[in-house]
């Protein structure tokens, strides 16, 4: 009981990196800080592999994989950890070591979040003039 | 009858190139083509500056903006135009010309399906188990 070894967290600073935040795109536009915050997310899923990557982990039992669930999309191991890691830099993933694996985690809020950001509120109804 | 003019429609390669598809990130891994496709929209997405074009169009009067009502991002006129140029080729832009200007308009309906993808249908409910 007294040789509880307190492991620091794996990479807090991942998780807090990107707060969900601002309101919907078709609600105002955003300021510069809203849109350097936002656009990090956005461009962490903006490449396919990562797509895949995260689409694996998100749809994965329990919202989380390991590394040895989703390596199935083409490119070599330590290009998956490299996009692993920007997905947790832009803190759509947590990740947590058990044992020898590494599980990565969705983050549910984040992705709702993100998800919000393109609700549309605004009726974008045309109002089309001729010039 | 016979005289018709085939008129191409205003650069329809912009909004065909990107069709909104594919099942919500949480449903299932994507495939590769899933990916590619989607991938340019959320990249599309992963600029501050674009963002705030973005928005600032898609919060505008009708979900639509001249070059006039959104050059207040801080860059050159040339580098809005190049970004505006990025978010119609993904799709998340259409263009019409009226006069003198160029009007953007948002595609409600993609922007509607980037919101489905990260719709979280399956419940991430965590199995945490201490290894």
């Amino acid at each position: 009981m007294s040789n509880i070894q307190v492991v620091p967290p794996l990479e807090p600073e991942a998780s807090e990196a990107v707060a969900p935040c601002c309101p919907p795109l078709t609600e105002r536009p955003f300021t510069a800080e809203e849109a350097e915050r936002t656009a990090k997310m956005f461009k962490a899923l903006g490449d396919p592999v990562r797509l895949r990557l995260f689409s694996s982990i998100a749809s994965h039992e329990g919202g989380e994989a390991c590394v040895c669930d989703i390596s199935d999309v083409g490119v070599s191991q330590p290009t998956v950890s490299h996009h692993l890691k920007k997905l947790k830099e832009a803190g759509l993933l947590t990740s947590e070591r058990r044992g020898t694996w590494v599980y990565y985690r969705v983050e549910p809020s984040v992705l709702a979040a993100m998800g919000r950001l393109l609700t549309t509120t605004t009726a974008a109804t045309a109002t089309t003039t001729t010039a």
